[in-house]
């Protein structure tokens, strides 16, 4: 069956935010990241291919174990790919994926030792790189406030390099809200300070750590000053300059992931 | 007097590295970024303002400060700046930079506990990126082999948030001949490794350490086997995944400046 204009316009859809919500569906595109969401297990809903871009070995596998795990795959024509992706190297193939609906975090049942709770993060790469490196630290559990970028921006997706089909991050919250849960349910919570927080090399892990990342251009936006235990801060040269946000948050995992 | 076209298509040649190369200069944009070039004591040759786009307090004091310092200022209209510019916002200015001829680094002479050795990252973000940790953690001289990403790209300049002015940068070298000179001369030679190195929590300062971090895509591409003292490894809970190289740097630029 050929693919239709009018089926290739209602894909085009989800490029936008509003219609990602509505659908509750988001695209992805390129091998890997195909690779990372069926290996996942995410609920891809349909493939879209152009077979001339996919002769190598290791596309060929992808459309094999596609048609095996029975997702549907449709042919589209290099032109209609092009309008789908939105890299310039979408590598011959789109994918439409559900949304994941996250595990709820319970602070009164979670027993991780680690969570991380992002504050009003706008930039995509950023927190694609958070999410990469919260999985590599070994958080499962991410919270992300309302005013950071959407969970599934493409950018996000692209840069979480799959971390996002593996991690269960929840969306639109209210952090405020969250802390004073966490704090009731015995949670410690530790704010990153760009300064005159506490020098990050001397914290070690509780056991039951929530970090709230802040920001680049304006740190915490959320009000938590009422809950928050400690405050953090990388020890640097910095005059005035401040680290990259998605490396703040980077360092402070590993800091709070050391072996004691 | 006027800003001929002519004048605008010699400049535009610096958006290509060949003309960069050439003319020893590169192109700046934004409001901030002119104010830590001047700052710096950069080599600002030549300044172009859109004056409509420049009504704020912040640009009118820059544009005081630019004079005060004689460094001419031209006035062009909307439509050169943004035939100049890179980014869809330039705030109304964009600077000529004379390129900065890096202090070199001898390794039997220079006395500093930390230097930074990138092999071939070829994403301008990333490097950028670097460079800034780098600053805020202290390290003074940072030294890139031939198939690192160029300096003066506006993608490094920008991501680099005005590091790349305070920073000694060298350019195009061939790294094994570093290392083999910085080994003679009593350094220790680290390299950063994806997996098997010694983790890095365990790795203090030596005073006179020289890390080497590699592509993200390749780690390492110049053989330095013969003068690696210590390879290490950031912990992580990766099946195959990895930290963003520009991320990895920053981690192991924070251990090699704990306080001890």
């Amino acid at each position: 069956m050929p693919f239709s204009k009018q089926a290739l316009k209602e894909l085009r859809r989800l490029q936008q935010k509003k219609f990602r919500e509505q659908e509750k569906a988001f695209l992805i595109e390129g091998v890997r990241l195909c690779e990372e969401a069926l290996q996942a297990g995410a609920a891809l809903l349909q493939v879209l291919i152009c077979p001339e871009q996919m002769q190598n070995d290791r596309s060929q596998k992808l459309i094999q174990a596609l048609t095996h795990a029975a997702i549907p795959v449709d042919v589209i024509d290099a032109a209609a790919l092009a309008a789908l992706a939105e890299t310039q190297a979408p590598q011959g193939i789109v994918a439409v994926v559900r949304k994941h609906a996250p595990k709820l975090f319970e602070p009164g049942k979670n027993g991780d030792p680690l969570l991380l709770a992002i504050d009003g993060i706008a930039d995509p790469g950023n927190l694609g790189t958070i999410l990469r490196s919260a999985e590599w630290f070994g958080v499962k559990n991410v919270l992300l406030s309302r005013d950071t970028v959407e969970l599934h921006n493409p950018k996000v997706v692209r840069s979480s390099m799959g971390s996002l089909f593996r991690l269960e991050v929840q969306e639109n919250l209210d952090l405020a809200e969250t802390a004073r849960h966490a704090k009731a349910a015995g949670w410690r919570l530790i704010a990153a300070e760009a300064a005159h927080g506490e020098p990050s090399h001397r914290i070690s892990a509780s056991g039951r750590d929530l970090l709230f990342i802040g920001s680049e251009a304006h740190g915490l936006v959320t009000n938590l000053a009422h809950w928050i235990d400690l405050r953090i801060t990388i020890p640097g040269n910095g005059a005035g300059e401040s680290l990259n946000a998605a490396l703040a948050a980077g360092i402070l995992l590993y800091q709070l992931t050391a072996p004691q």
